[in-house]
């Protein structure tokens, strides 16, 4: 999908009523345009990755980017197409050129001193999550990116997975990971890698530390590839050395559940259907309280974006979709188990991007 | 420093007047408490690395601490000496605790829908760095940090240097770099690593492509280590085969103004004069127009960060404040130069924390 594409379709959720973005609350009836700010919007809909830039877009889709020296040039020969300004204060040029409607602004990412510094100038309506609903829905090239991305994720783990074994640190297998996936062609890792062993396991987001993994640890690794600004996001868990029965059970519990997360993904379905599907067996084992986040999240420009599956989430999944689905269970004290994959909802029947075994892996 | 003392120094600026704040506009007289929620001023207020975390800190120096269930565990072990509460809605469950008198809030930091939801529930100001206005000023175990994340970034350009040579891609040597950083030590790049060669050179942020060097290229390369959460960032142009007579020309003019730039750092200077002691020399030889950007920026927790040095910012430096001073020249469809280092200002002349050399390289 073109650039210009992509903007047509935000001109056209900018005069959308509120209730068709099941995934946030605010939409913008009304707005002459809307001024995207954010990098990661303003790369989306212009191709331009920068620090400072921005974009407006009309409701009819007219669109002028503005940026500064450091990538006036870069942006020309991007966006051939669009009109460009060269102008430090982005926000502030752009703003001045939106004509005299109401003027729509990213209320979720727009922070306030600069809203209060526009505001004083002219109206503005801060509107939630327009540009990240039509992000949620992929085209094929975006998708590529992602798969490619994801192939990487599973072949950095296949090349590193031999070298785990009681003395090494988590912060080794952690560089391992990184560096694995860097020479496999990735820009940089999608995130900091988390690898979590043994009691460190109970903690859902743990930063890898000096502790030696020990014979009868399990092992939680949860990393992935950027590539070409797609970020892909998988875990896994290993045992070293036999795994306790209660290791073993608790591994098969978030694999029946994992399972079962992606079974409920397909279009229609709601985002708190898909949770449920994951969550009802931990709850049924007695680990309810032991599964404290949401079973998976959006990934695509960001690492976490639209849509955000949880029991309190609302929206329905739509054809071609990226998300994570992640079930775990944390025991304080002792360890925990997560399993992840990154995975596309089609018309047809998820496709699974992350094709790494979920068997458990004794090493 | 201990995390307490942080937040006591922050009680202090949070009751100072306005004017006392050179690097920024706006103080907060009145208000009674500080609610931090971004991540990286919310670490170093309490250690805590989170993605979702806030502190509310008192105008007498109490303070409590909020994250969710992904983090909590991490936080009471890191934070023993605060109180903590576990909720996903970090923000609101703090403003609930701030008591009846005017709450400051992050304006530069906090997305406007947030500042709107809080504010329908009491009172809120806006205020403009008050915490970057701390940390702008390092204690010596954040610059030893930071003097390791240079060690690193010296260490690897060492290591990559000899493998430039005709052919190789800037995504390669982007590539070797950042590993190199990575098996060195270094927790992950500072930032997106910037490789220029030939006529992309005159791009001062060009995303490493694959267009393989030439002989007769100057290529720039601008990378840092990040370690222990501290961003090094140093800049090196070098030659590949005899440079031409204007390349050697630029590389000494931008030598000479990058040196009279450092010498100008002292306790006192204010961040424009020691802008102007690098560009009038750039001005001087007609480059002025090509050097569009400033002359540096504070580093520490981010790469980018308080004070920062152009023509038209205020404030002075005070001692132990790390920056960096990276003139360059562009010349569109020619090329380019920048040389930065990262140095402390101190009282008794600014500690230079990338040691590598500045002479012209030759490959």
């Amino acid at each position: 999908m073109t650039f210009a594409a992509r903007r047509a379709r935000l001109a056209v959720e900018l005069q959308a009523a509120p209730e068709i973005h099941a995934a946030q609350e605010t939409a913008a009836p009304g707005a002459s345009a809307i001024l995207v700010t954010s990098p990661v919007n303003v790369r989306y809909l212009t191709g331009l990755a920068s620090s400072n830039a921005a974009v407006l877009v009309t409701s009819s889709g007219d669109a002028v980017l503005a940026t500064d020296a450091r990538y006036i040039e870069t942006a020309r020969r991007v966006c051939p197409d669009l009109e460009t300004i060269e102008h430090r204060e982005v926000a502030k040029v752009l703003a001045a050129r939106a004509g005299t409607g109401v003027l729509a602004v990213e209320g979720d990412r727009m922070p306030v001193s600069v809203y209060h510094r526009l505001q004083a100038e002219r109206p503005l309506t801060a509107v939630g999550g327009l540009v990240e609903t039509v992000r949620a829905i992929k085209d094929e090239g975006e998708i590529e990116a992602l798969r490619r991305a994801c192939a990487i994720t599973d072949e950095a783990f296949s090349l590193v997975i031999g070298r785990i074994r009681p003395g090494v640190t988590e912060r080794e297998i952690a560089r391992w990971l990184e560096i694995q996936m860097i020479e496999l062609g990735a820009d940089k890792p999608a995130f900091d890698t988390i690898v979590a062993s043994g009691p460190n396991g109970s903690i859902p987001h743990h930063s890898p530390s000096d502790r030696p993994v020990e014979p009868g640890d399990l092992v939680t690794m949860d990393f992935g590839a950027l590539h070409d600004g797609y970020h892909a996001d998988m875990t896994r868990t290993v045992a070293v050395g036999e795994p306790a029965g209660w290791q073993r059970d608790l591994y098969e519990l978030v694999r029946q559940a994992q399972r079962a997360g992606r079974h409920a993904v397909r279009p229609g379905a709601t985002v708190a259907e898909v949770d449920a599907a994951a969550r009802e067996p931990i709850v049924e084992a007695g680990h309810g309280p032991h599964f404290g986040h949401g079973l998976g999240h959006g990934v695509g420009l960001e690492i976490h974006e639209l849509p955000f599956l949880g029991p309190d989430k609302t929206g329905r999944l739509e054809d071609r979709v990226p998300i994570t689905v992640e079930p775990g269970v944390y025991l304080p004290g002792r360890g925990g188990v997560r399993i992840e994959d990154t995975l596309v909802t089609r018309d047809d029947g998820p496709e699974l991007l992350t094709l790494t075994t979920k068997e458990l892996l004794v090493l």
